[in-house]
């Protein structure tokens, strides 16, 4: 039988997913679970978007470019502009979903072994795309403490070698929530600058920014257009996660064309999925604003109600739909399992993310776990009170 | 400014698309382009499948699993099962497009820098997925004499090294159109047992087979299942290019699980592609005879007019819908650009693909040329009249 390759094994299986079994088991059992482990939300995709879809009239299902269709790209292009990117359509390459961006710009801007810096925690599947490239993750610890705002530049500089490429952001955060700010962005754009590196910068939740806080991008820098790849995708925008449209964007054109011969090779986005999503971008503000009310509200529940639970820390993020939240537990991942395994309150319990999973760094987070604020205020009030009885139980907690 | 990657200089940029400026340029001129030089089919996507799509009635467009959705997993073994695959749903991984069925196998399958040899010419987009797999393709040449039939089993054996991990047919191929026999396989299956090789199989082309030819996987092939790896897609089967939507069959339990960790990291396939292609699987039969016979007689129209022409050869293939053709030229890269640049008959010209594109060694496929048979038989006969007239004037004509 041949074997499998190095990077087969190598290959990071989703940790998102390690608990899926003891979910479905619980399930079995007749448990009722509150699902805070994942980012699909409830939210309804807009109307205008869906009804796009109803209204394809093609007769071919026929490949597109595979830069993206022309018309989308030039609506997306007025999108950013409004957020004042300064762009043209031809800086923007559709992809299927934000994950192939990903892909493309590590296989087109860094080389087998060399290395990307990522503050963890991280979006988990950047190791994957790294394993599969055959890259480098360089952690560097933010903390709960500041709510994990960007480590200290000083910090990054000890991991920079000659064989840094890149430093990628998500902003705001997943799984943390933080967002940015414009004084941490020039620092980085600084230290891009003077060792010539590449800023990725994963702008999936820009939409979800509270507290009238200000979204900042890298695109926003002056001076650091050639360094500059942004990725994006629909799917929590419009909540239309399976869509799988997204985008890489760059003004740099030598790194555009590299990245479309990447795309070529796979010959096209879909085109459905296109129209859609160019339809999507004139959902009305209003959508936005309520769906930017709702979150505040649950993020408030959430947080609110966390910090009321005794040994229990969460700060308080600006962005995206997640926290991460510190709790009096010895072990996040037997933890999560044992709340789908062994426990219940009034025949419910909760899904979370270990937040071990989000780390490089062997160790790390395991007092922490993810929560995604995708339910309702209801459920997530239930999910709380779920948390409250379980830790109050747990038999690994820690402080008394 | 930072560097671009290695790989990324590397990456071919799409053969297909060279030619592209000058077409438009042609257009632009008001010249009429008969393209003969990509696999777009302009036969309709079945009316089933487009109504799917038009009647989803979700509210949230949300992720599917990693693997496809279950409905469809179990429907399309049923489609396999037909052909006597004898598979499970639980053996087919849903991919973006047969694409990303490719780069899965190959990445999960062969360490950077191991080989997989293809008999050339080859579907040219192996070579970008190679490339971004840090793999080498080692081309076998076919020969146009013999239809390109498998090249002899002595040659292959040649070939192998410690680093030979795969074999890669297409069947029908691309660009060849050539079916291959149950023999030709079985030859195949042996080598691969010896030498303890994957056999991986393109098929995207499988219903388009001719005269009554029987189409052979080697999933047919007893003893080999550790071995296969099927690529498979919606895109020609049922001319939906632009669903993006394809999939990965092996009966090796530990390569399938290494595919679904790449999967993982890409979350997850389309909704409503998934959706359209379970609907698709219910495609009447009159629609692939209707299909099969429109594509025969462009097939008999496109191959007896080109051998009728002076200096050209072109064997009949038993699938897909594609030819190679040998003309009396000196170069066909440029004889495409002619035709394009400086060529018009009645202002109309012809685009085809110059076969150097499908070759991997140098210089082979200069006098060859890839018509794909995706238009009508009148626009077909049109097509034929100008590369006629062409040919009769084409300043770097071989045989007088």
């Amino acid at each position: 039988m041949p074997k499998i390759s190095k990077k087969g094994i190598d290959m990071p299986a989703s940790p998102i997913r390690k608990l899926t079994p003891f979910a479905d088991e619980a399930k079995k059992e007749g448990k009722k679970i509150y699902h805070l482990n994942i980012g699909q939300p409830d939210i309804e995709t807009p109307a205008g978007m869906l009804q796009a879809l109803k209204n394809i009239n093609f007769k071919v299902w026929a490949y597109t470019p595979s830069e993206g269709i022309a018309s989308y790209r030039t609506k997306l292009a007025q999108y950013y502009n409004k957020l004042h990117y300064n762009i043209t359509a031809n800086d923007i390459l559709v992809t299927n979903g934000g994950s192939e961006a990903i892909i493309f710009a590590m296989q087109a801007c860094l080389n087998p072994g060399e290395e990307i810096i990522i503050p963890e925690p991280f979006y988990a599947n950047y190791n994957g795309f790294a394993c599969s490239s055959d890259i480098v993750v360089k952690p560097i610890m933010s903390y709960i403490e500041n709510g994990f705002g960007l480590p200290p530049i000083a910090e990054f500089e000890k991991l920079i070698t000659e064989k840094t490429k890149a430093i990628a952001i998500c902003n705001p955060n997943n799984p943390t929530g933080y967002l940015y700010s414009r004084e941490e962005l020039e620092h980085l754009k600084e230290l891009c600058l003077k060792h010539d590196l590449y800023l990725f910068s994963d702008e999936a939740y820009r939409e979800f920014c509270y507290d009238g806080r200000e979204f900042i991008s890298p695109m926003h820098l002056e001076g650091l257009e050639e360094h500059v790849v942004i990725f994006d995708t629909v799917s929590k925008r419009y909540s239309a996660c399976g869509a799988r449209i997204g985008c890489l964007i760059t003004k740099n054109t030598a790194l555009y064309q590299t990245a479309l011969k990447f795309a070529q090779a796979r010959l096209s986005p879909s085109l459905e999925g296109q129209i859609a999503a160019e339809a999507a971008v004139d959902t009305p503000d209003s959508y936005f604003q309520a769906v930017s009310k709702e979150y505040t509200a649950r993020r408030d529940t959430l947080v609110q109600g966390l910090n009321a639970i005794p040994g229990v820390f969460c700060p308080n993020p600006g962005g995206a739909f997640y926290v991460v939240a510190q709790l009096p537990i010895d072990d996040a991942d037997k933890f999560c399992q044992w709340m789908l395994e062994s426990f219940s309150h009034h025949n419910e319990t909760v899904m979370m993310a270990p937040a071990t999973g989000f780390y490089s760094t062997d160790g790390a987070g395991k007092n922490e776990v993810r929560l995604a604020y995708v339910l309702k205020q209801e459920d997530l009030k239930r999910a709380l009170e779920c948390l409250r009885e379980a830790l109050a139980v747990y038999p690994g907690r820690t402080i008394s």
